[in-house]
């Protein structure tokens, strides 16, 4: 009976095993070098979890299921709402700024798509409970910091990505400036949020859906288009005028901060970036490709409200999730794979002239022991084959034991890469490995 | 609105995920160092595929789950049915014999117990396409001396635990000798395999509910009480007699290869070891602490038909399966835990004398950009209070950027377990850093 795969998920060979691991070590490294914890929850939660604050679109694709007492629980397909559980759960006790990561393995039961699995990988990194106004514009650039540090550590450069960085706060703040009532917003965002999917007369067309006034709609649309920092300023002055905090500031604050930081150049702002989750209350940011050719690589932003709509504080928080999907197309598209996954590689390959016995169990058992990776022959071929088998493995050093060396004690080592070989004492060699 | 985890699921914090990667990552390591490659599949498979040739205990409790077609999945409960459709997908280009190693996430849907919940890790080893009698043995051997090799490196001695081997091809031979019918035998496994979670009453009660002579009931349990091998040799001897091969060789064969491997203390024969899965049909063996208080650590053994039961070939196999909560509470009383997972760590802790300006972000930057872990404080608090903050994170050392200093491009760089403080030019500083 041969069953298939589900569609939409992923085999993991070897091969594509090895490009899972290198890129999940790789966002592990970097979160730890950026200073954040690692945490993890459930793969599966109450389904009303994932029903308080998460968008539309995710609600709609979730993977339900029900456990023994006929409780409706979900498949994760986001872990910002089990963050906010967990942190609630342990709030005075845990030190702040919470500064946490995790790579959660998610699920959204869509159609698969180019870059949209149904089963993926999630790199998380968030900082809880910053207390300030500046605080809060820091920890935003050190979101994004983090975010393309682990970008520039894989080879990407500010020619091949862009983080568009822009605010829900700036947007809120000019959209009730052109008198939109506060129950509008959201269903507002929504549409804005699909400005680059769409062609631009649907985009209008579905924004007059929402906007009555025609003069609104075009202000709207003005605002959207933007695209510098000075132009933007013009803008909001004009609207504004107080000489008050703005949330205009925050934008400036955060730039100015990446700037600092040494990753200016990958940095601009953009107001067509929105974001589907409800949550956000702040900055939000997406990384895209300058190609344009893919969905964003990630995204995030500030959620100031949402550990008090899980039952918590009014405590604030910020972060970023990468889904492997889209960045594994990129970096193959960038030749970035191909260079960097590591092969597979065996350390020592012991080959047996004659039958494999005592001697040779004993010098794998140790090599393994001493934290060397150590193979053998299943095939009792002779001894060529067994280098052929060997060279397969991409083995670094051989070990040949034949019953003729043996009876004096001794084993050949042979250099996979030179051909060079050495004959050496068995009890010397095992004595003198230091610890791989 | 608070909602609570699900039961029988855990929610990592950093200290508990400190734990559980110490945990995987040793796996891994002891895998590759024995020359598995890691693969994984999908969280969920088609319902079918657990239906094939799982144990009954498995069926009953599957987290079941539906896509959008309707179709009919299940939260996978163990790797194997996966592995066996993986390997089939692709049996005649991977190298045999095919030595993998993976660390899924797995799903029950039973009751949470001490060492039983709903969601747990489970790291599996499998060797697959061995082709002949002595090297299935010797990959039977080298499965089991992966897993003690793993268990030893933890620091687990023989005198905590045993690893108790059997096998069902001789219990078989040893029931068709006592003229068991063939469609009898499944369930008589079954019943074997409660040997040691229940009262002697209660299991002779149960046998004899399968067997009906009594005569032959009271001859299986004295099976089940045998305890070394020259006490086996003489009753399968007696048995048989024929001097052909025996079943009974191959435990010899196994537990002679462990023996040169250097882990023959760990090991012994034991008849009580049955194994629930169905697909089980030679060597089966379980590692048990021996103080007996826990559920077996791990369990594992020969399935020859596995793969042409999932549509491929009749390719041999063998392998093993060790969860992570069984392990966790051994190693927690053997105080093994507490002195091997490494603490939480910062490499350097950056201060400042004042605002947090250019300056301490470029050497923030650079430091995590040389792969060192490099933090700050949110908290705008004094010098006094920062360094407070640095050694809660265990800082091992504190940059201190005054103004003062800074003037004359210098910073100081205090080492926090000696106190000791150093003034360096920091373009100097920065330049000498080698790669973390």
């Amino acid at each position: 009976m041969k069953i298939p795969a589900v569609k939409g998920t992923r085999d993991f060979y070897p091969e594509d095993m090895a490009v899972r691991n290198w890129i999940i070590d790789g966002w592990k490294r970097v979160s730890l070098r950026n200073g954040f914890e690692e945490y993890d929850g459930p793969i599966f939660e109450y389904l009303t979890m994932f029903q308080i604050k998460s968008g539309e679109e995710i609600i709609e694709q979730l993977f339900s299921l029900k456990d023994r007492g006929g409780r409706d629980l979900a498949l994760r397909p986001e872990i910002t709402p089990t963050l906010a559980r967990m942190v609630n759960q342990r709030i005075n006790s845990l030190p702040k700024p919470i500064k946490w990561f995790s790579v959660p393995r998610l699920f959204r039961a869509e159609r698969p798509q180019k870059g949209r699995l149904r089963e993926f990988f999630q790199w998380n990194v968030d900082i809880i409970g910053v207390e300030n106004g500046l605080g809060e514009c820091r920890a935003d650039a050190e979101v994004i910091f983090t975010t393309v540090d682990y970008l520039r550590q894989v080879g990407l450069t500010s020619e091949d990505i862009k983080v568009k960085i822009s605010s829900r706060e700036l947007l809120a703040s000019y959209l009730r400036s052109l008198g939109t009532p506060e129950d509008k917003l959201e269903s507002i965002y929504t549409v804005l949020d699909k400005k680059n999917k769409l062609p631009p007369e649907t985009f209008a067309q579905m924004l007059g859906e929402q906007v009555a006034d025609n003069k609104i709609v075009n202000k709207i649309l003005d605002f959207m288009t933007v695209d510098s920092m000075p132009q933007l300023e013009e803008l909001v002055k004009v609207k504004s005028e107080s000489g008050e905090y703005s949330p205009y500031l925050d934008i400036r604050c955060v730039l100015d901060d990446l700037d600092m930081m040494g990753v200016g150049d990958f940095c601009v702002y953009d107001p067509s970036i929105v974001r589907g989750l409800a949550y956000y209350t702040g900055i939000v940011f997406e990384v895209h490709d300058v190609g344009g050719g893919l969905r964003a690589i990630c995204g995030g932003g500030r959620y100031n409200n949402l550990l008090r709509d899980f039952g918590g504080p009014p405590i604030s928080g910020t972060g970023m999730g990468m889904g492997d999907c889209v960045l594994e197309i990129l970096l193959k598209q960038k030749g970035l794979l191909a260079k960097q996954v590591p092969k597979r590689q065996v350390d020592y390959f012991v080959t047996c002239i004659g039958a494999i016995g005592k001697e040779a169990w004993r010098v794998i058992a140790k090599l393994r022991s001493m934290g060397y990776s150590a193979n053998f022959s299943y095939k009792m071929g002779g001894l060529s084959r067994q280098l052929k088998e060997a060279s397969a493995q991409n083995a670094k050093k051989c070990i040949i034991i034949g019953e003729e060396e043996l009876k004096e004690d001794k084993i050949r080592v042979k250099d996979m890469a030179t051909g060079n070989q050495e004959l050496v004492d068995v009890d010397e060699f095992l004595s003198k490995l230091t610890s791989a």
